[in-house]
């Protein structure tokens, strides 16, 4: 009997077999639908800029899709989270629970508004944040003062909490709802990656006061750059779209600006792409969930590393297909990378963890064993939604 | 001996006359060159987001036009501020001198670094910044200590001056430029409203250490949002761009970034637009002038009322024509606006004054007579290229 094959060439074998030929990018867009003549109509009636048809269409398609009760296009998915914590309450000097595996975007935004992010570990069975285990880190270092959550370490005011469904997989959110009422704490949910996945049901990014969407090019439907804030609060949505577009009052000539705002509004150019991308969305949803399919076929019986599925109870958009290394295959991670990419299948570890970059080092934080345990073990691999579709190899 | 009609019907009459009939906004957007090629090869590639070469041209395209050494794309004017800002030293708790009479955008990136504008009068012989008057203030409040203006006053460092060239007629640079050097002040030329305006020659934003530009759609060129960050220096030119673009470094894989830093980056769908519109914007730049050609001429003789004409030694864009009524018929300002949008001709006034906004009544500012009085005065009319082509009325 032959020795079995290395970890990292039988990886690569099966992505070669689920992609087919060629050089395969990790997530890239697919524009088969109404893109062009969406972005024709733009440039045919001069409206490429902040008010147009395509803006308000966007949002109206948004809210319908997820069933929030509004949304708000923005720029990007950075300048969502730094609206939606602002009109959390957020203030410069407070903290902000934040996943420590997550994209920079979630801290920055913290730090955008002069708060302190406090990094939470995640959980093994979702890759997001751990609510059992953030309680009782809580429990050890908050208290509750005059309806305020105070961390008795740093003396600051916990104010808001803002898990992140990462790749696309739905946190434990009912657990979480609970933890953020039972702390006070303003539950603001990431979903950036996560257009599309539900749990029971119901979208992400609508179980908290607000939630986030980003439409960056890699992301599962595109705008260009481009991002959105989900809220059921009609008041809400109203200062959301105050705040991102200058507050300025409505007045026939007059400039007048309410205090000191943001020009964070979405273009009607890139809002007609996401119209057009939006209506293929639930095509896209279909492919990725086929691509997961090829891949948990390829990767079945292969000892050493998983295939991450959905958490029970919720439907994920599988943003990002991800492979989990057993513990004692850690080690080989960058040869696993370095093997795939060569190959020309691009994949991708895990974001370096928050508290390990030098912005956020002195940054407080629990113990985060499960989230240094995932860095090490997780790869992102190809994903896009055209690798499922029935045509593809 | 009829009466002659009241300087509103006049005013309607000239721009009736000039504009031809219709409704006639204030500035629209022309898309008459490579736009809807460039969209779509941005849709057939699928590089919408923020690596592109339309990007990368963009900016070498700017750089060529303006003569900068080098131009970083970003999300919108706002953001070109705010990152010049940071990148030249702004910290939270500075002040940073700008024109009382400008868009909120430039008071708006002051505050988001945490500094606090302090507000300058302006020229009645340029509408910006009048840097023979702010010397005199500055004489008066401020002094350097260890290199550093600080003003005596309120005891903050005054870092930067940030002047801003209205309506895209060019300030008085030489006179400013010395002003700065003999202050110890960071120069960023606001030419958000200017590109194609220069002075001597050469063009409005690369006097100071940086300049900005934007591309909203109101502007003389527009990628629906977008602005852009000008520089002679390649350190900073660097910087600028390592800092709008979260400050990730190269690596195959990993995410690391260096500092909390920004999305900022432009899009290359947005990008697209902007290399078309530039390879329009001569085109576009000698409308302008033929339009103002042609409004000289209707409101010459007209007494109440002047059309604002080029300071000497600059060119101009003519972005936004502009009317200036004598001081003893200020009080006509809005009769004269409702009858010209009532007429279906947009006209619009200046700003509020920055002072006269809630978020900045309190910030220190000097004795402002010119802006108040040019407030008061001001009416841009309608200024899109399209009426000064030569097949327009």
């Amino acid at each position: 009997m032959n020795a079995p094959l290395p970890l990292a060439a039988q990886i690569v074998a099966v992505l070669r077999d689920v992609t087919g030929p060629g050089s395969v990018p990790l997530h890239a867009p697919r524009f088969s639908g109404n893109e062009l003549a969406y972005v024709q109509e733009c440039i045919d009636t001069t409206f490429v800029s902040s008010v147009g048809k395509f803006v308000d269409r966007f949002e109206a398609d948004l809210a319908a899709f997820t069933g929030a009760g509004h949304a708000i296009a923005v720029v990007n998915g950075t300048a969502a989270l730094h609206a939606a914590m602002l009109l959390a309450g957020v203030q410069p000097g407070d903290e902000v629970i934040v996943p420590a595996l997550t994209f920079v975007a979630t801290a920055n935004a913290v730090a955008h508004c002069g708060a302190v992010p406090h990094f939470a570990d995640s959980s093994e069975a979702t890759l997001g944040l751990d609510p059992v285990a953030l309680g009782a880190h809580l429990a050890e270092i908050a208290e509750i003062r005059d309806d305020v959550c105070v961390n008795r370490t740093t003396g600051r005011v916990i104010r808001a909490l803002v898990p992140m469904h990462a790749f696309g997989h739905p946190i434990d959110i009912a657990a979480t709802v609970e933890l953020a009422r039972t702390w006070h704490l303003v539950l603001v949910e990431d979903a950036a990656e996560s257009l599309g996945s539900t749990v029971g049901g119901r979208h992400t990014g609508t179980f908290g006061r607000m939630g986030t969407l980003s439409f960056n090019g890699n992301k599962t439907i595109t705008t260009g750059g481009g991002g959105a804030i989900l809220t059921n609060d009609p008041e809400l949505a109203k200062r959301a779209k105050h705040l991102t577009t200058t507050a300025k009052q409505p007045h026939r000539w007059e400039f007048r600006h309410d205090y000191v705002a943001y020009n964070y509004r979405l273009p009607n150019l890139n809002a007609a792409l996401g119209c057009a991308q939006l209506e293929q969305l639930p095509t896209f949803l279909a492919e990725k969930r086929r691509l997961f399919e090829k891949y948990r076929a390829g990767f079945e019986g292969m000892t050493g590393v998983r295939l991450f599925a959905e958490p029970a109870g919720c439907r994920s958009n599988y943003w990002l297909q991800t492979l989990i290394l057993d513990d004692d295959r850690a080690g080989e991670r960058d040869t696993i990378l370095a093997a795939t990419n060569d190959a020309g299948l691009m994949t991708r570890p895990a974001w370096t963890l928050m508290h390990r970059l030098p912005a956020f080092e002195t940054c407080p934080r629990m113990a985060l064993p499960v989230a240094q345990s995932l860095e090490r073990r997780i790869i992102n691999i190809p994903s896009s939604a055209i690798l499922g579709s029935s045509g593809a190899a």
